[in-house]
């Protein structure tokens, strides 16, 4: 099952499972009352009416309030490629914050801001949150995952790098695709290895398991219910693979009609156009 | 003016001006319909109902997806008393993200998360975005400012120093007490000096004015503008003088039971109370 958001007619979001052949959605609950029982509203069958996928506008089925916690530095490989390499692994998840004013769908253009010499990849996972987390074990913080999407973490890193803290180059407009939730009893656990890819125009740039990743859902969620309270909607992104554009030699960034692809096992390919940062100024 | 978040009999959030003695709030507009047209609605005679402040629930009057941006380095005398003194006043704002999930009201009892010694505070000034601002122009960007509030930056130090990202700790639950919204209008310039005062259970343990500022209000929205697009109802935290806790010798944090309190020039007094982590699990 794949869940999206849309909307009808300029209205209010609703949450809805997407059919097979990405042709029809049946609706299953407005937004709010979707997160208010997520799991619910998944074992259920969906009840809502059924709508052509032509007349509605997909939107992320996210909560405006939820959180978007990402770990910056989660892959071995990915660490060692960075300009934090000298470093090493930290000894925490590296977590910094988007806002959802930054997500985006499938199939969404993404604009390079006016200062930057491109946008860079970053395939990864995303994990949902389902139930309210407080100072939670980290067996109930997975327990509590409803479901994971693909999700590519464009990055300005021109503003990323401005200064010690990366949240301005990681939250341009629509910077942040992100694909249908898949319910977590369809995708297993993280562990046992879903296979991460990212394309540029065809071809592969980052090939990656999940396996590979230091902190784990359960243990990062558990971390972070300990500070805040994490809630139905609330959104882990897990940080991507080794091979983004930045540290290669020479560097290699997105550039206006550019087609990025994140392909992740089980979760779907997810695809974005880079347009200028004139389109910007139009909307 | 002072302009405050309001529920009654958990309704939707509605934005309305309190009278002068703090006992009366006269509706302006729903939330939503408020940030449509901030300048208008500021401008304008409230027209809604007049409800006693006694029977309705103050909350901030925040969109959920707004953006809290605040700047972390800004004050010359908080650099040098930090542990980023020996790299200096950064050349840019330095950046970091509260999800408006962390905000609270004047008044609220916020908790000491589980790991934490006791939290840490930071008098400052929040600026309201008031218009969509793309690629703006630092005059541009500061014409776009529709008012001003008195904010604290409570923070779990232990959190936010994990790893070189800061926001874990910048996010506690109930963390971010924010006043009431003043017009800019009825405030000025902040490089007129505004006074910022923190005091602990009456003892004033930061004293600074917004004319020390390193990075203006204007420089950094104009910044921020050519990454991502400012919407009406963004906020700018504008970062907190010397003064702060756990620069000092020996530390100092505030523990349950303590009263922190924000004084800033034409914005008014901000009263919180610490409590325990015992809270959190209540609700």
């Amino acid at each position: 099952m794949r869940i999206v958001g849309i909307t009808r007619d300029a209205g209010d979001v609703e949450v809805g499972a997407l059919s097979d052949d990405g042709t029809e959605v049946t609706v299953l609950a407005a937004l709010e009352d979707f997160w208010a029982d997520p799991a619910g509203h998944l074992s259920g069958t969906p009840g809502g009416a059924t709508v052509a996928a032509a007349g509605v506008e997909f939107v992320p089925p996210v909560l405006p309030g939820a959180r978007v916690l990402c770990i910056g530095l989660n892959y071995l490989k990915h660490v060692a490629e960075g300009s934090y390499a000298a470093e090493g692994v930290p000894p925490h998840p590296t977590l910094f914050a988007r806002w959802t004013a930054s997500l985006t769908v499938d199939g969404a253009q993404v604009p390079v801001p006016a200062d930057e010499d491109g946008l860079d990849w970053e395939g990864e996972v995303v994990a949902w949150v389902g139930r309210t987390l407080v100072d939670a074990t980290p067996q109930e913080a997975l327990a509590a995952v409803v479901g994971y999407s693909t999700f590519n973490d464009l990055t300005s890193r021109r503003a990323q790098k401005l200064t010690s803290q990366w949240i301005l180059g990681k939250n341009g407009d629509r910077s942040g695709p992100l694909g249908p939730l898949v319910p977590a009893a369809e995708v297993g656990d993280l562990r046992e290895g879903l296979r991460v890819r990212t394309r540029v125009n065809g071809e592969t740039v980052q090939d990656g398991t999940t396996d590979q990743m230091v902190y784990t859902v359960g243990d990062t969620l558990s971390l972070v219910s300990r500070t805040l309270t994490l809630r139905p909607g609330d959104l882990l992104a897990t940080g991507t693979p080794s091979g983004v554009g930045y540290s290669r030699t020479p560097p290699w960034l997105l550039q206006p009609g550019d087609v990025v692809e994140v392909e992740v096992d089980r979760l779907g390919v997810l695809t974005n156009t880079v347009v200028t940062n004139e389109v910007r100024h139009e909307r």
